[in-house]
């Protein structure tokens, strides 16, 4: 046992206990792109794996201006109320480019921020989508082991994330405006075919009837168009998140699906899908990334490069050159103490 | 030098020679699945790559119903007619399910199939569509030793091939109907701004002004959304394949695009990057399918599956795992001969 091992016990000890400190730390170590880090990063994991997979995963989405965050605060407490922990993570590839959103997403939910059952963490940054995917099933994890009865994935909604969303979570929630048509309020063909519920926002005040008009549409539409999960026909229902209304309803929703879908054994076997997706995933990730780390392969690259330019070799045969200029590196290599 | 190689030989001979026997049985061999077809595939590419890149390779899309075929007859005997030999390669990932084309596509064009100056070949069926632009791009170079002036590379329109059409050719063509409208004619956002020429087919008898309205609306539209490569606008001509009208404007627009590109130095230019980008894909192919090629990894695979299934083992580290079980494969294998 070495002192990383030593590490990767003391993360665990945090994380099972619910240090918030330790486990923004262990997320944080996931997100790291130092070699060190990530060995330690897969070591953690290890200690913690059997613990995870208890709580709920929900996954929400919803185009900008529909009151996300508004929605998830009440939502968030509402839930807290009822006995349960919660822990927000939200992907946003864009903040790619914004550098980040750590400051915007604590401001955004303020009281849910302050609450000591709620643990809200963003997207790390700098990262492809790809990459904030696969940390961000990692934090799930984590939050997981720290007790987190339910743990929430908010996507922003421009149809990039949410595939990736929906395949790490139990239930898919879209959230829509009061309004007319789904084009009409820049939602994605087949994003509501991957919703388990839709919920119509700001229905309250002045907006009640339309939110209701809208509701019955998306009924009428869903009612067409049917539902892919055995045992489940998606639910649309309105809520006021300023008013407090209809998150009962949407909790009740929600318990039933995971009610009858783990009675059905679906939860179990989309969980393990899920998990084994991942992997493959991962993998390919891996081994994409994997001939670059020798020096003798990019040096070959770069000369199968100039060749191809000259056209004194075919695709082809320079692609299967490099294979075995890998294939000789990884020979040249001594494999991982 | 060994059988292969004076087999490649004999392959260069005859395809240099033009033999369409020969230059069909080397397509057949570049779609062979088989290890000592694939490595003769590669001597024959090898020992042609000093004699490919001479045609002008033009892709050609439209919606079903466009009359892509009977374009492609009338244009590919005015092409023949000024002095050129045309090949006509298709691209159809939906042939995977029907199971193949041959006597469809020969059955289409039969005019231009009879032409002794003319070669046809559809896709080759049961591949994906990485797979089957693989085989199209090095059909290209076959047919360009083989002396083929003019390369035509037809898709069906349905947005899946369209980009990796365009990835291989010089010239990227349009045909859409008269009528209203690139949303009604079933056209996919993007396959527009891909062209460097729209036709608008079926311009004869009633249908005459509906196509030149159908034309002024496009030019329209084009002149909006300008242009992605330097030193062009993209032009919007009508033709009728019966009346074989507007055929020569076509030919005409090609060879200013061809004049006007290569002076610029930019045809040359797009060309090297498309090899690059051919290197690059083609290598990704291999590596994703080479660690299957070893019984340990699969083995491994498989046991790191169950882990996972049982939460024994988190995805990350299960996908590090099988990594260094490739790398160990690929130790304990000797490099080839």
């Amino acid at each position: 046992m070495n002192t990383s091992r030593l590490q990767a016990e003391q993360y665990r000890k945090g994380i099972l206990a619910g240090d918030r400190v330790v486990l923004a730390k262990a997320i944080t170590l996931m997100e790291s792109t130092l070699p060190g880090d990530q060995q330690l990063a897969g070591e953690v994991l290890d200690t913690i794996i059997g613990d995870t997979g208890n709580s709920l995963r929900i996954g929400i989405t919803g185009a900008p201006g529909v009151g996300k965050s508004t929605f998830i605060e009440s939502f968030g407490k509402s839930l807290i109320l009822s006995g349960n922990r919660v822990a927000v993570l939200t992907i946003d590839p864009s903040s790619q480019v914004t550098g980040g959103s750590i400051l915007g997403d604590k401001t955004r939910m303020q009281e849910l921020a302050r609450d000591p059952h709620a643990f809200i963490r963003p997207t790390a940054s700098g990262h492809t989508l790809g990459g904030v995917a696969s940390h961000t099933r990692e934090t799930i994890l984590l939050c997981e082991a720290a007790g987190f009865e339910i743990v929430i994935v908010e996507t922003v909604g421009t149809g990039q994330s949410e595939v990736a969303v929906k395949n790490m979570v139990d239930f898919f929630l879209l959230l829509i405006q009061p309004g007319s048509g789904d084009e009409l309020q820049g939602i994605k063909k087949g994003i509501v075919e991957m919703a388990d519920a839709i919920v119509v926002t700001k229905a309250d005040g002045p907006n009640i009837n339309v939110a209701r008009a809208t509701q019955a549409d998306f009924q009428h539409a869903v009612h067409i168009s049917g539902t892919q999960r055995p045992g489940w026909t998606l639910k649309v229902l309105t809520c006021s998140s300023t008013d407090k209304n209809g998150l009962n309803e949407i909790m009740d929703t929600i318990n039933l699906f995971r009610e009858k879908l783990a009675e059905s054994g679906y939860l179990a076997h989309n969980r393990k899908e899920q998990n084994l997706s991942w992997f493959k995933d991962y993998f390919l990730s891996l081994l994409s990334l994997d001939p670059a780390r020798f020096i003798h392969v990019t040096a070959k690259e770069h000369a199968l490069r100039s060749m191809i330019s000259s056209s004194e070799i075919s695709a082809r045969n320079a692609a299967e050159q490099l294979l075995e200029a890998y294939h000789q590196a990884i020979r040249d290599s001594s494999p991982r103490p």
